[in-house]
């Protein structure tokens, strides 16, 4: 191998990086359609043709009664009317169910209703023409004919024409073979319990599936550590399984990338190191020395999800002749929410969840971590920022390639504002109720989702705000953020907030004066925990100032409990069911109002009207009566219906 | 069983159909969603989670490191500044890998590049905040947190987030069995070569591949004569499979239905005999009396594909919590090319075609019977024609259900007019140099051809019209037609017509003289090769009317061919290549001209423009100059261009 040969791209946009990996495939004729194999039509949907399957027979294979009657020769019926019958006689007629052969010479079906029959003859009282209720040969296909080309992705029908003309078999292209290396000393399997400093490995399971997704089959191979010698080893082990394509997955451990591309340069040739993508800007991509592709799979979660989905699927869809995923997604337009800020050199896959409201379709940027794969999992499309672009402003306008159908984001309803774990019981009890619907939440805080509800950015909003002059809830905050808007206020429960502290409670907390000796775990400002926090410290006179921790910002529930959890903080305000959820002991402050508020614009709109019903009715009133820390008395009465 | 319950619902609505049904099955509990089974998350991709999936383990399970370099406590780290560093001693600082484990009491990293270290002590020119790249534990997800929701069809990223949770396994919906016995003394497989009289069985492949495709399984008995004895004992083995649904398929003869219906009546409870629905109007559905539900599909195979659609992909997406694919398929408005008739006695699903042209979306009907299976296959969706409603003029509105995304419609270019076997071959080189563009052709005769490219419902139009006066071929018809339109006129082939006669020639054909004493088969009016036919006719000063089978029309070169084939014919004009497939002798007439059409307004359009590249590229020219009775000499040369 030359030096020259080892000349590599970096950092290099992803077009470039796809088709300087092409290139180097064609050189070893790696690039085109893979080979046909021949399988049995009963297991080749999905498959795709690898060449046009023609018609082995006629279909008819023969003139064939589409009644149940006589065949008779035209020629011969010439003549009969009603007032002058014509007798056919046995010898030149022939009974004939729907499906037979017509006999030779024979022309036409006469239906059984429309003659007389009398000992084999038969009286009609009209002539037919030639070829009436008959399905003449070839009349679905002719011998020869195509029935499906090339390229093909076969759908339940294709393969009804394909066996309908006489094939028990197709040839189809050979599903691309791609083998998995997990590497990364840290990663451990799903099995058992991790240490701290162990990973679970799952990016081999997305990738897996992935190129399942794509018509490939994969093959995981075991975790190998990060040492030259093992991961050597791995890959030797990964090309002599005749793969068509190896991906290393690369740990989390900044190294990896480095042994990564060595491993390939020693193996055969770097392509391709960086590319000007984020998520995803560690790919790496390379020709074995047999001329296998080899792609280097960064460890982020995210990131490998996005290098599946821009790299290895449209590597397969090329060998398979297919369009990948990725360019078969529903595209739309969709308004910014928030500012989405880029990096100038990279496109950029942003996730984001779309909503329709008012006939709008709107694009919230998940502002999560490349980490962090419930992103990628809540998220309804990528919103793609392209190269030399640093960002879009709010109300600017993004290209979102959606995740679901353009239906399943109509069918959903959207609710933004206070965090409450039993949203995703209103969510279970929905998509039950109304199959197809669905209910996004977006935990912003009770302010925030006020602000999206002004801004018409969401259906409904869920709020919880203590008026610390009034000791009311909700209402007064809402005629001063949303005065002068129509809207249905209704309440969705009552529910216990209180301190959540280790399980044994072992600072032996009792209540609020604690929390001037303990570590806090605190919410966001806007939502209504912290609205309610300070209300008390201002009741009990304790200076915010004071307690530790009071700048330590989570934003839900769980992360308070998570914190308390973790022993990161000795104590958060938050409901009981998060302290049940993870076990953790729950100290009492008080009982407090959740409710909704609909636009009137919303209210008579199935989506919401959904949501309101489900809350309202029976099922979901009992299980949410079930949750301890709840009470649902009130839940579903109205407390408000006019202009704020 | 009483009398009373065996009432049925005849010829009734589909919605009131697929309730009868549901209904039943909740009397037996069998309405509701599956229960679940417990499946490695490697093998669940597409499966549907039966319960939400809740975090085993939080994910990261510890405090991790974000970056390369140092933990420490933020608070040691307060009043670094640039004049004033700070060191810390080597047992207040730990040196940490991405991914690694903080130490307890330990909140921060700092990273490799921003200190100086020496002798395992640090020194730093700025404080850190508390968190500062740390992976906080449960930043992904926090243990009990709901990860994925119930009924939820897994996708790889969800399948990430599952395991990267710690879990194994998930309990996902179980399969619907489907147990699919068809019916039928005439049907046989489609190994060998069938009878005259005996008829391939291909609806079990189409509704196995729609069970399958709905995410149930099917099993697949042997085909059951109609008789009694054998149905009953078919439909017991069926039933003692444990399955959740029973498909009888019937045969084409007009007995089974019967047969069917007094099956189910004789095993539980026959509920729906015939559905307002075409095609599809004669399913049957019962339930035995251990509560499976027994569909008896209808034997045309148009008619069993939509009853799959219609009835048994909902039951099994009602079964598993999902939405079927007719649901879910996209929906748009287009306008009919012609005019759709419907019963209006039934919910009507026409075939129909949909093509992009000048940014209107164009439907046009297949009018073929249930029986065709291609026109499924060919159809790019179904417009529904609701009850009612005795069908939809040309020009009107209808709304189609389509089998392919809106982008792949717009990715196809339609020809319309002249059939040419080879317009298969121009497809096939559009696909592979164009991945993801399609070439949809209809075969309406060059007339045709002309007067939809008038109207701008297609992208080209083919043609080959000798002009009676001149002997110019295409020119003088398309300033008749065409007068005043800007089009671009080039050649696709030179191409030989024939008379197409039996193998051997038996009849001792040699030239259009002998028409006279033979059965010749004819091409419909506006079709190039009749415009020919009345030409050579003319000049030999043969009358049309003395043509035995002069009004036999067909509407493409091979069924002309196959009317020969099969023996209906003794004669037609039609193209070598038509001869050839069906290994038919063809006595030369002459050549004709074949051109391609196209408006100056889709000239630039990148679908025309595809075509017509295609057309001029030297590789399809190749492929097309092999093929016997094909003159590429003056292929892709412009005739004409400017305004008729």
């Amino acid at each position: 191998m030359s030096t020259e040969r080892n000349v590599y791209l970096e950092d290099i946009p992803v077009e470039t990086a796809r088709q300087a990996l092409v290139d180097a495939l064609a050189e070893h004729g790696r690039a085109g359609v893979l080979k046909g194999e021949r399988v049995p039509v009963r297991e080749a949907l999905g498959r795709v043709t690898s060449a046009p399957v023609v018609a082995r027979l006629s279909s008819p294979h023969y003139h064939a009664a589409a009644m149940d009657g006589y065949a008779v020769r035209a020629a011969d019926t010439v003549g009969a009317t009603e007032t002058r019958p014509l007798t056919l006689a046995a010898n030149r007629v022939k009974a004939v169910n729907t499906g037979a052969a017509l006999p030779p010479a024979y022309d036409a079906v006469i239906m059984i209703e429309h003659v007389q029959e009398l000992d084999g003859a038969i009286t009609l009282t009209a002539p037919v023409v030639p070829w009436q209720h008959v399905r003449m040969l070839g009349e679905d296909m002719v011998a020869t004919e195509i029935v499906v080309p090339a390229g093909h992705r076969l759908r339940p029908m294709d393969l009804g024409a394909i066996a309908g003309c006489g094939h028990t078999h197709v040839v189809v292209r050979r599903r691309p073979r791609v083998v998995i290396v997990p590497t990364g000393s840290e990663l451990v399997s799903a099995e058992g319990d991790p240490q701290p400093g162990q990973v679970i490995e799952y990016n081999s399971v997305v990738l897996a599936a992935q190129v399942q997704d794509a018509g490939g089959e994969a093959q995981v191979l075991a975790i190998t550590p990060d040492d030259r010698q093992a991961l050597r080893a791995a890959l030797d082990d990964a090309l002599e399984r005749e793969p068509d394509l190896v991906l290393m997955l690369s740990g989390s451990s900044a190294g990896t990338r480095d042994y990564t591309s060595k491993l390939v340069q020693a193996t055969g040739r770097l392509i391709v190191h960086g590319v000007a993508v984020r998520p995803g800007h560690p790919v790496i991509m390379g020709v074995a020395a047999s001329g296998v592709p080899i792609i280097g799979v960064p460890g982020y979660p995210v990131s490998a999800a996005l290098t599946g989905e821009i790299f290895v699927q449209p590597l397969l869809a090329r060998w398979l002749g297919t369009q990948p995923d990725i360019a078969t997604r529903p595209r739309v337009q969709a308004t910014l929410t928030r500012r989405l800020s880029s990096p100038a050199g990279d496109d950029d896959y942003a996730r984001v969840t779309v909503a329709e409201i008012d006939g709008r379709l709107l694009a919230t940027p998940l502002n999560r971590g490349a980490g962090v794969i419930t992103s990628l999992v809540r998220a309804d499309g990528l919103a793609l920022i392209p190269r030399f672009n640093e960002g879009v402003d709010r109300g600017g306008t993004v290209n979102v390639l959606l995740y679901r159908t353009l239906d399943e984001i109509r069918r959903t309803a959207v609710i933004t504002g206070s965090h409450d774990p039993m949203l995703d019981l209103l969510a279970g009890h929905l998509a039950e109720q109304y199959p197809g619907s669905r209910l996004a939440s977006a935990s912003v805080g009770s302010l925030g989702g006020l602000v999206a509800l002004s801004r018409g950015e969401t259906h409904l909003a869920g709020t919880h705000l203590l008026d610390e002059a009034t000791g009311e809830y909700n209402l007064p905050y809402l005629r001063r953020q949303l005065g002068g808007v129509a809207v249905r206020v209704l309440t969705f429960a009552h529910r216990e907030q209180g301190l959540i502290v280790p399980s044994g409670n072992p600072g032996g907390v009792r209540g609020l004066d604690d929390l001037l000796r303990l570590r806090y775990v605190n919410r966001q400002r806007g939502a209504g925990t912290r609205v309610l926090l300070d209300y008390l410290l201002k009741q009990h006179g304790i200076d915010a100032a004071t307690i530790s921790g009071y700048a330590h910002e989570e934003y839900t529930h769980m992360a308070v409990a998570g914190a308390v959890a973790s022993g990161v903080a000795d104590a958060g305000l938050a409901v009981r069911s998060a302290a049940l959820a993870l076990g953790l002991d729950f100290i009492s402050i008080g009982w407090e109002r959740y409710d909704l508020v609909v636009p009137a614009t919303q209210i008579e709109h199935p989506i919401a009207a959904r949501v309101l019903a489900v809350v309202s009715s029976g099922d979901f009133k009992r299980a949410l009566g079930a949750q301890p820390g709840y009470d649902v008395r009130e839940t579903g009465n109205v407390v408000f219906d006019g202009t704020l």
